[in-house]
């Protein structure tokens, strides 16, 4: 199998030591627009082989891996149109994913390779230097396909997600980035909040040398990478402020329980219940519907997913949902979906 | 030299261990009303001795070190009063520091002990079997010592700073408070505002699954022991709800420019210039005043904090401010010092 990873960055060198550690017969060709990016992964062993062109990398290809800002997916999409073959798998690795699939819908209709992807893993290092083969270990890898993908692009995009040891988990592509905004987005846009908010004050010198653990750990976000972060912000704008408000909501609800209090337990209560929740969150338990979803998954397997029963039902499932929602959708609609 | 430790979490065991270890010649008795914490501190080694109330541990103690949640620190003190001597040190461990410094003047007028410290470290794990000999390592120690503090007391106080591998910083605590509510409490309601907004949501199954390092990272603080949490609410809300306000503003403002933008790079701008901020912090540069504040402390030496001269400097500087700032503390004064 003859795979092209256009990108060599942090996601991509490490889709491609994962694979190549593996996966036996897996040939692994990579570009990157950066030269450098591109050797390094090849030294690295992320790749077998650097070309020089997008073109170049997916003309033989069996799988396309777009793992770039995602911005820079539609001209990559513009620039392989005329080479990609009409069963190749075309996959990507962006955080917003509506705008993704309206791109890949104008520039390959009807193509049946397009299944597109999510794993929800990272770092703030960036680049292949900092790539690892076990990046996806115990991720979840969201994979949504096109309306036209083939059950076997479905299947092999599902194989590359468990292979790297990460949970696939099938969506369309609006529920997504709904979701994506309240558990990624927001916190990002927060952090940059905060650290800008601090970075701003007169009293940075004093609040500089004295932040420690809590003002760390709330503004390590705010070190996503700028070209990353622009593009996640441009092609999911709408949810991300959705989100924005609920938080400052929260945040003013907060505040206001803080001030009110006069002796009574209600703050207390507040803060308990809060750190009792956080407590079981952390130690693993999830919202109710994952037990469900869980199971199935478990009680499927690998050798179901190789059959595809499991993934057809869900296919069809949220196929369904998709030709529905395209018919239907409104404004009132999306509102909704950001729940 | 004979030091008690009253209260034997995270934060008492670990300043035990550290002083048990580097300092010979000490000898360190422990309480705390939990008696299984107290017994853990003890099989651990950061206590010699436990004791089963909170007079017999400081009776014959040169150092008291209250290392409790802040509201434990009033009733305390009013139970120690009776038989601490009067050239005892008294110092604490809490985060939040002006009603420390009221209590001990109400209970305790005219003690020439009191320096209140606040060490800035610790983890969301708590109590003795999570104390580490390590924890303050590199980090900052806040030293507040009251208008009566003997410089004696005052060099105590920092020498244990010191030995525990923290720096020790003297400032008053108005400004301690509004720093802090800046850096560390803000960002304990920020993770919990966080929490609470997703956990409250429809969304929560999907989102509880989806959560990777951004949603957890930002809300790990929503983990804090939630009496902890309460009593510093309940001594620096003013504080704390004027950052609120300050962190709605930044995050009002982030939203309004990801909004409105139309094509043009101001927002690329904003987000470029934040990541290279933070890339400075996180790798070391600190405000414009700290260089200056650091050659001193590094010029002067641990002989001369033993000798007292860079510390008595400070100190009057210090008493000076402080002695001012109780004669004209007003409202208006009180909120610009909230930065």
């Amino acid at each position: 199998m003859r795979v092209a990873i256009l990108g060599t960055g942090l996601i991509g060198a490490s889709i491609g030591l994962g694979l190549r550690e593996r996966v036996s017969g897996i040939y692994v060709v990579g570009y990157d627009r950066n030269r450098q990016a591109a050797d390094v992964a090849r030294k690295r062993k992320a790749v077998d082989e650097v070309v020089f062109s997008a073109t170049d990398a997916v003309r033989e290809a069996d799988v396309v891996i777009l793992a770039v800002p995602v911005l820079a997916v539609k001209p990559l999409l513009e620039e392989i149109k005329g080479v990609v073959r009409p069963d190749t798998v075309i996959t990507d690795t962006g955080s917003s994913k509506a705008e993704i699939m309206r791109w890949a819908r104008e520039i390959l209709p009807g193509h049946a390779g397009i299944v597109a992807g999510h794993p929800m893993a990272g770092k703030t290092e960036f680049g292949p230097s900092a790539a690892e083969e076990t990046l996806f270990d115990g991720a979840r890898w969201v994979i949504i396909p096109a309306v036209e993908a083939s059950p076997e692009a479905i299947t092999i995009v599902t194989n590359i997600a468990t292979t790297l040891g990460a949970t696939p988990m099938i969506m369309d592509a609006e529920e997504h980035d709904a979701y994506i905004a309240a558990i990624s987005h927001l916190p990002m846009m927060a952090a940059m909040a905060m650290f800008s908010m601090g970075r701003a004050s007169e009293a940075w010198p004093e609040l500089s040398v004295l932040a420690a653990g809590g003002f760390r750990d709330m503004t390590r976000l705010a070190g996503t990478d700028a070209d990353m972060a622009y593009d996640i912000a441009m092609t999911n704008r709408d949810n991300i402020a959705h989100w924005i408000d609920r938080y400052v909501v929260a945040l003013q609800e907060l505040r206001r329980r803080l001030v009110d209090i006069e002796g009574d337990d209600d703050f207390y209560r507040l803060l308990s219940a809060t750190n009792m929740d956080h407590d079981e969150f952390k130690f693993g338990k999830l919202g109710r519907e994952e037990k469900t979803h869980g199971d199935r998954i478990e009680a499927a397997g690998v050798s179901d997913y190789l059959a595809g029963g499991w993934i057809r039902d869900k296919y069809n499932e949220v196929m369904h949902a998709s030709e529905d929602r395209l018919r239907e959708m409104d404004e009132e609609e999306r509102a909704r979906r950001r729940i």
